[in-house]
């Protein structure tokens, strides 16, 4: 056993990967903390002053940090505060769905600029006019930014399917996709545009949303359920989003399950899809369908239907089987479900949290929360622009237009 | 959605954890890079040659480093190269299971010091003969080490059950513990010894091993699977552990599988225990009768007995559709079968690897491997020792005895 047969894992820092983590460091810090001065921020992060000011005055120059008043101490000048530069940049994140196309844009403090969702049919058509539909989407949202002065930083866009760990859809059932390069398409619709331009899974991307913006937000791990036309899961693990070794991990569809003593798989019973099919045994097959089947469904189990109250008990059932699995296995603090669960939540959580806590063997102790979003709609596209943000914490940090790099 | 409602999650440095996390990089580098020169570690680590030299000057005091030989370089003095000091400590691991106690200790580099295994019947036997057994093996253990001039640098035990985030015992099926603070018990019947003690779950601790030392070693992402009496998983993510929030991840015992066409779960079909009992059609309750039952069951299958052939080629069927579960959550690079699959993998594992490929619905692309552990036996034992190196990357070093901290 020595140690000539490993692989040497440990990623390798170079001065240029120091200082750009060191950036990364200082922005989330300031982020988290609030407007700080240099000295606090030498304090926190245990660099050296020097150090310190020589990143501030590149974060300054680069427009991600600004200077905000002073504070008084007991002794010396006041100190100059730190806090984000919010005035700058705009992160925009774009979901596309089966029934909707959302369009999010926020500053760097991830407040929301731009808040867009327009219908959309996406069942099967030819990618091109979906990636037309989401081109113009952002082309509006670009012409906003450009009156108010704003860079746009990057553009993320989430897709309800498989997209690989370098970014390519490999598959979007509902959509009709396949092997579609997304990202390289749009930056050819839109002229090449200076910033970057990137794609991942819905469900990857609302788990970011969560663990930044959510009602338990700074959870170590926490596991996001989309609630759209089909269902996928987010995994975020100590902190990080886990996309694993091929960026295919979240696949919860097929946990086998029992729905009314029959087995079967947890998406064929439990996606949205499936539960307005066995409700209205219609398969819908266009926005205005989704939403008109999910609106009779709601009002049915409102007004009290034996029927439909019953099977919506049931398929939570048969969700919290799945859920007892997968916490089983990873041991999250809390999940939380997202899209259209959220309205189906009082019928269909207690019996999911019931099934959830008989089933779950390891669970005696302190059990795991299950909660519904407490974020708007569109969390896919906000966590499509939170990836965008989390770059900058992970020491990614842009040049503004106009400055040389 | 603005920061202040948001916990602030980012870990908060501080001087001393500068330090700390600087003297692990130090370390991880010698280990990972081997013989390197203070200017080496400079160059990769983007640390100064002052607080190089510094780290270098307390990691050699505290018997971590040591310097060895000389490199010449164009020009200049030769330069010093540092190495691992493997002389001076070891690290205590032991494994407890229903059928068998296994101690292993390392040096700061991995290789073994000793390595033992005795026989043990641990069925439901009062937690304090096995604590009185485990302290007998490390009393020897200690006693050789003594002899050898070597400070013991912890102990670590792994345990076949749940073990809770601060290392209580929670739960031990077969050995009928619960609730047994191990470690508190184990410092009290050896004299309050003046290393650390902990608990962690086998599966884990083998996780660790095979990251470490394994065929696969610096896979970010693997599943390793116990295969002693019961059914453990435990996962690298990241190339961190994943323990959970409450220290339980890892349970695959409960996936629902199907087994000649019934619905099941995968621990009452391919957990060792439960292959052993639908194949000898006995309930081993002692060491004597598990190693006999498999090597009955290792002679009919070698034989090409049918009805043996039959049913192991179905449990592999089975165990892999639950593998197809675990990898459509977690998309692992490999999973790696430890403990008793090893004899039995010509068996199982062909029907394991054709039910993952069939069932995984996000595996189109590259696959998962399944392996068995090129370690050698007492895995666990293994990483408990390795656990205790581990920290030392972490930056948690050591204070040599006879030395103020």
């Amino acid at each position: 056993m020595s140690t000539t047969s490993m692989r040497v894992s440990a990623r390798r820092a170079n001065f240029h990967d120091v200082r750009a983590s060191n950036l990364g460091l200082i922005m989330r810090n300031v982020r988290l903390r609030g407007p700080s001065s240099r000295a606090d921020l030498a304090s926190v992060t245990g660099l050296n002053k020097a150090t310190v000011s020589s990143l501030v005055t590149e974060l300054i120059e680069r427009r991600l940090l600004r200077e905000s008043g002073s504070a008084f101490g007991n002794v010396g000048r006041p100190a100059v505060l730190l806090t984000v530069d919010t005035s700058y940049y705009a992160a925009i994140g774009i979901e596309v769905n089966v029934d909707y196309i959302a369009l999010v844009a926020v500053d760097l403090d991830g407040n929301r600029l731009l808040s867009w969702r327009r219908s959309y049919t996406g069942f099967d058509v030819d990618p091109n006019r979906s990636i037309a539909a989401i081109a113009a989407l952002t082309q509006r949202a670009m012409a906003t930014m450009d009156v108010e002065g704003r860079e746009v930083l990057a553009l993320k866009v989430a897709v309800p399917g498989l997209v690989d760990a370098e970014g390519r859809v490999r598959h979007v059932r509902n959509l009709g996709w396949k092997g579609v390069d997304i990202a390289a398409a749009l930056r050819e619709v839109l002229g090449y545009p200076p910033y970057p331009i990137g794609v991942d899974n819905d469900a990857n991307l609302g788990a970011l949303a969560e663990h930044r913006f959510g009602s338990h937000a700074g959870t170590a791990n926490l596991m996001y359920l989309t609630g759209e036309y089909d269902l996928g899961a987010g995994l975020i693990i100590g902190n990080y989003l886990h996309r694993g070794a091929d960026g295919y991990a979240g696949e919860i569809c097929h946990v086998p399950v029992t729905y009314e003593g029959e087995a079967r798989q947890v998406g064929d019973v439990a996606s949205i899809k499936s539960i307005l099919q066995s409700l209205t045994g219609t398969n819908p097959s266009s926005v205005a369908e989704v939403e008109a089947d999910l609106e009779e469904v709601l009002t049915r189990a409102t007004q009290g239907d034996q029927e439909t109250v019953h099977k919506l008990s049931a398929i939570g059932s048969s969700l919290g089987e799945a859920l007892a699995a997968a916490c089983d296995f990873l041991n999250p603090e809390v999940v939380i479900l997202g899209g259209h669960y959220v309205p189906l939540a009082p019928w269909i959580l207690p019996t999911a949290e019931k099934a959830l806590q008989q089933r779950a063997r390891a669970l005696d102790a302190t059990g795991v929360s299950v909660v519904v979003t407490s974020l708007d709609r569109e969390v896919a596209a906000l966590g499509a622009a939170t990836g965008i943000l989390n770059e900058i914490d992970a020491g990614s940090v842009p040049t503004p237009l106009g400055r040389a790099a």
